[in-house]
C-alpha cells in the first residue's frame, strides 16, 4: 500500500496493457471468488479480482489483505453500485408471499457502498470494476487520484458511452451469455451477446475493452480479441477450480448439460442460472426489487438446496473443467496460441493455380 | 442443370472447401432475399442463397432460375422444416380475437415443404440448407445423390448432435444475436449467444460450421473463424443493399440505434425484430402457433406499417450500411484482414526487456 501522500503517477490502462496474459478473472459475488482464487490467476500471469457486493465493508477489507498477502501482482476489486430508491413494496409483499415462510426479510439497502468505495480508496487495489451501475464522475475521479482504474460493466452501447463519458478507464463488455448478474444500470436492459455486443460499443468508443460471457475456451480468447477486446473476463471457467469457493452442489451442476436461463426470481436482478426448480417456479412472477429479493431469499443460498439455490453459471458452463485455476489460465493461452496459429494471413482465397 | 442420370460424384462439404470468400448470404425469407442479392454475394465470392420459406414451390423454382442466369458460381436454397401437427386451436383462436378485425386466416399448412424439396432435387443448387428441424437421413441421402450437400440450422448443442447423426454435411449455427426466425427445432428453445454456443457445438462434432448471428463487420468474420467456424453467415448487414428485396419503411428502421428482441407476436415463431408497437403490445400474449399466426397477420405485413409489420433484424443491425452488396463483402474481407493482421502470434507476452 503507498504511504498516505506519496506522489502518484496514473497513467491510463496500465493494468491491461501490463498483463502477462490477458484474461481477467471475473468477480463473482457470493462464493466463488475467493482471495486464493485471485491469487492464483494473478500468480498465473492473468488478472485477478475480488468480489466486494454481497459482504460487508470489513469483509471486502480483509480480501484485500490476503490476496496482497498471496501475491504481489495487481487486482482488482468488484462493488455493486447501489439503486436509487426501493423497489415497489406492494410487489415485493406479493412475492414474498408466494414464497411462503421460512425466508428473510425483504428491505432495501445500499450493500454499503460507500463503506466499499472507502476501502477501495485506502487499499488502493490495481482496479475498481463496478456492476449494475456507473459511478459517477467525481468518484471516477477520486479513485483516479488515489492511484485506482475505473472499469465499468456495461452491457448495451448506450452504457457504454455514458460509462465513457464520465471517465472510466476501460469497460467489461457483459455480453448476454455471462453467469451470474446481469451488469445493466437499468434492470432488465441489455440482452445482447457478446460478439454484436462488442461490435457495437466498439463503434460508440476507442476505450480498452474487456470482454465478458461465454468464454469458455482459448478460441474463445481468440475471438474476442479479434473483436478489439484487449482481454477476456472469465468467471464460470474458473468455478470448478479448487481454489474458487463454489458450494459443492453447485459445483456439481456446472460441467454438465443443464441449460442456463436469465432469471429474478433469486435477488430481484437479472442474472444466468442454471435451471432450476425455483426458478421453473417462480421466475415468471418475480418483480424487478433488488436488493429486497435478494435478502428476502438469503436463507435459500444458505441452505444450498440445489433446486432451491441459485447455480449462477454462464451459457458455456458445460465447458468447465475441475483444474487448478493456473492450469485453466495456460490451457486458455495455450489453447488461444492455437487458434491464432490456425488462421490464414487473408481470409480471401486466391484462384488456385 | 445436370442431365438425368449423368453421374454424379459427391464430395462432402466441396461448397465451403471452394469458396473464394468464407461469407455466406443468409436466406432470409419474406423479402430481402432476391436472386439479384445472392448474385452479388456470389460475384463477389461469397456464397449466395435464396430464401424458398413463405413462397410457392414454383416461384422458388423462378428464384433459382433467374440466379442461375445470373451466375454460375455455386449457391444455396433454404428450406423451412415444417411442424408435424397444428397449434391448439383455442389458443390461435384467443390471439386473433385479441388482434381484432381484418387480418388473415389462421390456418396449418406445411410451406409445400414436399414440393420444395423437388424444386431442390430437380434444380440441384449447391446447398441445401433447412430451418426449424432438421431433414431425415434419407432425404439427407437424396439430396447428397443428387449433388446437394445438407446444411441444417442449429440452435443447441444437442441439435447440432441431432443433425450430424443424420448426416448433415455441415452446421449453421445460429446464435441468439440473429435477426428473424430462430432456426430451433423445437419453437422456444435455443437462446445461445454466438460465441458460446460456436464452442459448445465444437465439442460435440467435428462439422463444418457456418456462424451466424450479429456479424456485422470484418472483425466479427474473423472471430468466428477462430472459433473454427468455416465461414460467415450475414444476413442483416446485407438489408440495406440495393440488390436486397427490403421494403422501404423496414430498410429506414436497420441502421438506427432502435433495439431489437424476441417475439412470437408475428408469427407465432420466436423470431428477432426492431421492437415496435405490434411487438410491445402483442408479444406477451402470442400463442406457440407457427404458421398459423404466421396466415393470420399476413395482411400487416402486406401493408408494410413500420408499427404493425416485423422489422426483423439482428442485434447489430445498427452497423449495417447502405453500399452494394459486392463493396459489403469487399469490406468485410478488408476489415478482417485488418484485425487478422493485428493478432499477435502468441497471447503470452513475454518478460519485458
Amino acid at each position: 500500500m503507498l504511504a498516505p501522500g506519496a506522489a502518484l503517477r496514473y497513467t491510463a490502462n496500465v493494468v491491461l496493457d501490463r498483463l502477462r496474459v490477458p484474461i481477467v478473472q471475473a468477480p463473482m459475488a457470493g462464493g466463488p471468488s475467493t482471495p486464493a482464487l485471485a491469487a492464483a490467476v494473478c500468480e498465473a500471469g492473468g488478472f485477478g479480482m475480488l468480489a466486494a457486493g454481497f459482504k460487508t465493508a470489513a469483509a471486502a477489507r480483509e480480501d484485500v489483505e490476503r490476496l496482497r498477502a498471496a501475491t504481489r501482482a495487481p487486482f482488482g476489486v468488484n462493488v455493486f453500485v447501489p439503486p436509487e430508491a426501493p423497489a415497489n413494496p406492494a410487489a415485493v409483499a406479493a412475492y414474498a408471499r408466494r414464497l411462503g415462510d421460512g425466508l428473510g426479510k425483504a428491505r432495501f439497502d445500499k450493500d454499503d457502498y460507500d463503506g466499499k468505495l472507502d476501502v477501495v480508496l485506502e487499499t488502493r487495489p490495481a482496479v475498481a470494476s463496478f456492476t449494475f451501475g456507473c459511478p459517477d464522475a467525481g468518484t471516477i475521479d477520486r479513485l483516479r487520484h488515489a492511484g485506482v482504474e475505473t472499469w465499468v460493466t456495461v452491457t448495451t452501447a448506450a452504457e457504454a458511452a455514458e460509462a465513457a463519458a464520465v471517465g472510466a478507464a476501460a469497460l467489461v463488455v457483459q455480453g448476454v451469455e455471462a453467469g451470474g448478474h446481469r451488469g445493466s444500470f437499468a434492470e432488465g436492459e441489455g440482452d445482447v451477446g457478446l460478439l454484436a455486443l462488442l461490435q457495437l460499443v466498439r463503434a460508440e468508443t476507442d476505450l480498452p475493452l474487456v470482454a465478458a460471457g461465454g468464454i469458455a475456451t482459448g478460441a474463445a480468447v481468440a475471438a474476442v480479441l479479434c473483436l478489439g477486446a484487449a482481454a477476456a473476463q472469465v468467471g464460470t471457467a474458473f468455478m470448478r477450480c479448487p481454489e474458487s469457493g463454489t458450494a459443492p452442489p453447485h459445483r456439481d451442476a456446472i460441467g454438465t448439460r443443464r441449460p442456463t436461463a436469465l432469471t429474478r426470481a433469486f435477488t430481484g436482478r437479472m442474472a444466468r442460472g442454471i435451471v432450476n426448480d425455483f426458478m421453473r417456479e417462480h421466475s415468471a412472477h418475480a418483480p424487478k426489487a433488488y436488493p429486497e429479493i435478494a435478502h428476502l431469499t438469503a436463507p435459500l443460498r444458505q441452505a444450498g438446496d440445489p433446486e432451491r439455490a441459485p447455480l449462477w453459471a454462464g451459457q458455456a458452463h458445460r465447458l468447465a473443467l475441475e483444474l487448478p485455476a493456473a492450469e485453466v489460465v495456460a490451457r486458455l493461452v495455450r489453447e488461444c496460441d492455437s487458434a491464432l496459429a490456425a488462421l490464414p494471413s487473408s481470409v480471401e482465397r486466391r484462384a488456385e493455380q
